[in-house]
């Protein structure tokens, strides 16, 4: 009974929670996009929450199963009848991965289907995607990276605010970066399953998450942070996996950096991971790690990675005109004969194309005076008038110099 | 004719350049875990130079093509007769996309083989598969980095040493960093062509490379990089490409970045992408931009992904042991009663236990004195006793605490 139209993929969703309703929205909003990339038109067949819904009338009438409910039970069972009955599956439970991976693994190895999961880990960078597939052959040495964002922004927080704590966490609960029972998060044991699910995909071999050791960050104190501070060191709740020894270990804990490594300048609930190989020296993926839209983005790429199958052949989809045309921010150098006199020149002539001064810099007096700037963003071409109209001015003693700036500022 | 073993992959390689022998020799290493990811065993099936085989007859006795010559001419034949003769091809050859790409990947498309080139664009940095996979549904407002390592080695150290761009550039040279013939690098063609290529990915629209506007680095002066210091900017080659007023702009030019700035810490021969979109917020990866190890692992894992078809199903391939006790620097805080008498004491007990101090801060006198150091990197059990036995010290008011440090310092 087909209307000519393309054919549809049939998405059951189990979960309807922040994840679930924003994959909802995703689906519907980027239905388009998904038809162009994979000639299927995507729809929600079905959505199961707590409360309402049946599993095995979803099932039946879905092609792709995406599990968003957290928890292992009764998720465990749900993907495990999902892979059995043919049905790819995505989620994005690390619990579940962390938990019974191997199991899960298994069974979708035998029923040839994949089970996707980028979202699992660190949300939308796609660290994931990048071990399994762009260094599934590569010897890599190690995993490690800040992989909690409630966590790193509390201690970013501290550092900057110099509060405790307790204070703190009620700051990042009230934004909505800590959940109202923080414990799995600050305690460490949210990264510890995430770190189990990196090492097994970057070494190749089981990792129980009993065995990953793990501490929180309960007890760091603003005390610390002070005089770390004062060493050159900022704080993170590391999760690292590493070869060590013929073995592997795999581990969490608050760890002090120097100010020149990778990882010290992500701040906030960002998170950030590196990978380490001798073919590729080190690879650092960052971004938000959490958040409702980017784990939902994360998932519906991977429902499209099922539904392309290969990697797609680029194709053009729209005709977009090239704008030469385009604002920025300028750093702008003049010599000048005589500073005083043509400083009032050059602030009236970049006033008559609408150019403002951000910050000067002036160096040098009389026939030697350089003046430096940075002017906030207008359309280039305004700029280039400017330019050549203090080009005009008498009083300078070579032609303007200038860079383009990007003027967001920390 | 089988002998019972896997079933070869046999690879066509075109180019036995710096990247092309890296790869030759990276297949062979890396042979076993290729065939546990993707059940086939690769082979070199015949090398091409442009002195050397026959195009032919390599074709002919390959299952799939990579092509690492470079240049358009006649590795835009060749890669054209492969994919007519069904063959997927793997290319490096960023001059042959930006220019030729609408064509090939028509071809691509209408033989129904793929057409990677994840090493085109910022070498190992999976920026490429990133933009078509993981984001390939994603409404990317802007895609902009550091594509070419060249300049930002010659920018990272005109800033470091004040040296001019002529004087940096041979430096550049000798180290290996730049060609003989650096124009390509340092006049932003290379960084273009990455970026025509990068938004064709984003927009999925055309890009001709005659319309992405260009500048270099050639004309820049230690006095730029001295007075910007002063401005809390720093000097980057940026390629830009972003929707703009309904169509897209696409250009290379030498940018100032204020310190916060993502891209800002990025010195060196790296690279580093970031991709901008409502859904996924920011997402920023860095890494070694090019190197002929690091390009041939990009190749090798394109030419995985082809083998393994979808993304593979995470499988245990060996029992690695889980090492619980590994070396690590720590942070010890401690209050002490009395700072004279006790510090050549805690000095003497870190010394039995072979913990070397890096670095002190003493806060305090008398009875409110308190001593922050780090340590060296020592096994966790010998820190852990060290720690224990200060803790035997009466002078001691309270417990000793202690953090995790990762020593690399800038």
């Amino acid at each position: 009974m087909s209307d000519g139209g393309p054919k549809p993929v049939r998405i059951g969703l189990l979960g309807r929670g922040n994840v679930g309703a924003a994959f909802a929205d995703l689906v519907a909003e980027r239905s388009a996009a998904v038809e162009a990339a994979t000639g299927r038109s995507p729809e929600i067949a079905g959505v199961l929450t707590r409360s309402e819904g049946d599993f095995g009338a979803i099932l039946e009438r879905s092609d792709l199963v995406v599990e968003l409910m957290g928890g292992t039970d009764p998720a465990r069972q749900f993907v495990t009848d999902a892979l059995r009955a043919g049905r790819p599956v995505v989620t994005a439970n690390k619990q579940l991965l962390a938990q019974h991976g191997d199991e899960l693994f298994g069974i979708a190895r035998e029923a040839g289907v994949q089970l996707r999961f980028e979202a699992a880990v660190a949300a939308v960078i796609p660290i994931v995607r990048t071990i399994q597939e762009s260094f599934g052959v590569t010897r890599i040495e190690r995993v490690f990276g800040i992989v909690n964002g409630t966590t790193n922004f509390i201690l970013s927080e501290m550092a900057a605010s110099g509060a405790g704590y307790s204070e703190v966490l009620k700051e990042a609960q009230r934004l909505g970066y800590a959940e109202a029972d923080p414990t799995d998060d600050v305690s460490g044991a949210d990264a510890a399953a995430k770190m189990a699910i990196l090492a097994r995909l970057a070494f190749h071999t089981q990792v129980p998450l009993s065995e990953v050791a793990y501490e929180g960050i309960e007890a760091i104190r603003p005390d610390d942070l002070a005089y770390a501070k004062e060493l050159g060191l900022s704080l993170k709740l590391l999760g690292v996996a590493e070869r060590r020894d013929g073995g592997i270990s795999v581990r969490v804990f608050p760890c002090f950096l120097y100010r020149g490594h990778p990882l010290a300048p992500i701040e906030g609930p960002f998170n950030a991971v590196m990978v380490e190989a001798p073919a590729i020296n080190e690879v650092t993926m960052s971004g938000p790690g959490a958040g409702g839209l980017q784990t939902a983005s994360a998932v519906l790429g991977d429902v499209v990675s099922i539904l392309a199958g290969d990697a797609p052949v680029h194709e053009t989809r729209t005709e977009l005109p090239i704008v030469a045309d385009v604002p920025s921010a300028f750093y702008l150098y003049l010599e000048v004969a005589d500073q005083h006199g043509v400083l009032a020149r050059i602030a009236t002539v970049l006033g008559d194309h609408e150019v403002s001064v951000k910050s000067v810099v002036q160096r040098g007096i009389g026939e030697d005076a350089r003046l430096v700037m940075v002017v906030h963003e207008c359309l280039e071409s305004r700029f280039a008038e400017a330019v050549a109209a203090l080009g005009e001015l008498d009083e300078l003693r070579s032609a303007p110099r200038y860079i383009h700036v990007i003027e967001d500022e920390p």
